[in-house]
């Protein structure tokens, strides 16, 4: 598993996603609650979190979904739909609940809200879709998923 | 059902909370999406969510909860782990679960969209239980899932 | 939207899978609570299912990627992990979460039940995926989603 | 934590469930897909799971919902709505969530099956719930989650 765990991180980077932007999100979703949170202590909680096999797999498919959609490999009218991400595909919604589901509640409402607010990389991954550059429709999901996790990792060992 | 219905706004209303308020989240959550969005079309769309059966459901079992450990009628610890919210429990914000999945992806971002920013009624009744003057643990979740998924048939319909 | 609708029949039906090959699924699943169900009642809730813009999206979607994986359009490892639909990569079993969440807990735990029984043309589907002519991974939990929800449509229609 | 284990186990207890009557039911999901199984495992993998704060919370719950609706504690209509465990209710099968959600793909799977199958203990409690001798129309569901999170637990470790 250890193996797979590199290449997610090495597809993330890729595509253009840091350990570090992921963990950046958690600190500013988490410091007020603790009394010293360090942004090493994000960046271990996002790591052990990339680390569990139904993560790598949304991971893993989520860039691969997003890629073939930039190279246009699927059939219309699908292609098209997925490229404009429009907010009522849903379906970029639905594939990160593989992750928030495992860290319960505090992964899943913590989600919900990064969907909105777009902290950080998560907005540069949307803009980056909206001028059509590039296909992210699923990733940017897929970090809010990550973040949110990590924050409820934080969040129950305390 | 329709009198169900009634029974149901009947027990919001004796628990503090008014259609109007819900809708004046609704309202926050979609106005900049619509070119001219009132009041009364989210009145209309809330009352529309609180028509259905699993809602109702959803409502009626979280008030007689919230009233059952007022009462100290349930057992401990679990009467206390109740009554505490901690953030921990997790239990109150699965319960909404049945009223936003039936709406979709953007209910369900909404909802914890709305978990963390409290709007209006729902900071009126968090503050309300954490000042223990009485239990709105799952209430406060039910209002949150009942508004998000308000906006999201708003959203559908436009 | 009814072109949409159009499109999902024609591609569900190039995968092999047709309208009544689900219909049949479903009155497996209903009759016993009906004094006198008929397929044809199972077509028109199959049908009434496959007209929502959720469902359509999933389809269109699951399909898409069966197809790129069957064509080994994407990258490797994730192209193999789908391709042998192993039991624990699990996202084939999230993406229908965005069909049955909108019918409610009979459609969820219908899904859980025909994801292990695999009723009809669902075993055929698996079947196929397994012996490595096609890939299914994700169509035949699609088509269990599809059947679950319209089962759960008849029996709240009751 | 160790304390509410205890007493998560003593309230099954009191309601009629053993640990050993869920691993039965673990055995039987499972014993297939192993060389040699043993109904140890089944206990150990049960005993896990009712270690996790969110399992202890949702029983407890579920238990003290289920005992306030058998005194009579609740509201009418909902007091009589949940002793009859009609299946348009549906908030008994949400609540588990909890539980299997954080046991992945497979423990939500198997939740479905069970809830139709009813092996075992599932079906004596129903059978109670249903001659109105006892309500558990929550309990039942939640031995459906923690022997398929229990499943999960297993496949997952093989």
């Amino acid at each position: 598993m250890s193996s797979l765990k590199t290449i997610a991180i090495k597809r993330l980077k890729e595509r253009g996603v840091e350990i570090k932007d992921i963990a950046e999100i958690v600190y500013k979703l988490q410091y007020k609650y603790f009394d010293k949170l360090t942004i090493e202590d994000c960046i271990d909680s996002v790591s052990n979190v990339i680390a569990k096999r139904e993560v790598i797999n949304a991971v893993l498919t989520a860039i691969a979904i997003d890629e073939a959609v930039e190279k246009n490999l699927l059939d219309e009218p699908i292609n098209s739909i997925i490229k404009n991400d429009d907010s009522l595909y849903g379906i970029d919604e639905i594939l990160p609940l593989s992750i928030v589901n495992i860290y319960g509640s505090i992964a899943f409402t913590n989600f919900g809200y990064l969907d909105k607010v777009k902290y950080g990389i998560i907005g540069k991954l949307d803009k980056l879709g909206k001028e059509k550059k590039q296909c992210h429709t699923f990733l940017d999901d897929i970090v809010c998923a990550i973040a949110s996790s990590a924050a409820s990792r934080l969040a129950h060992k305390k």
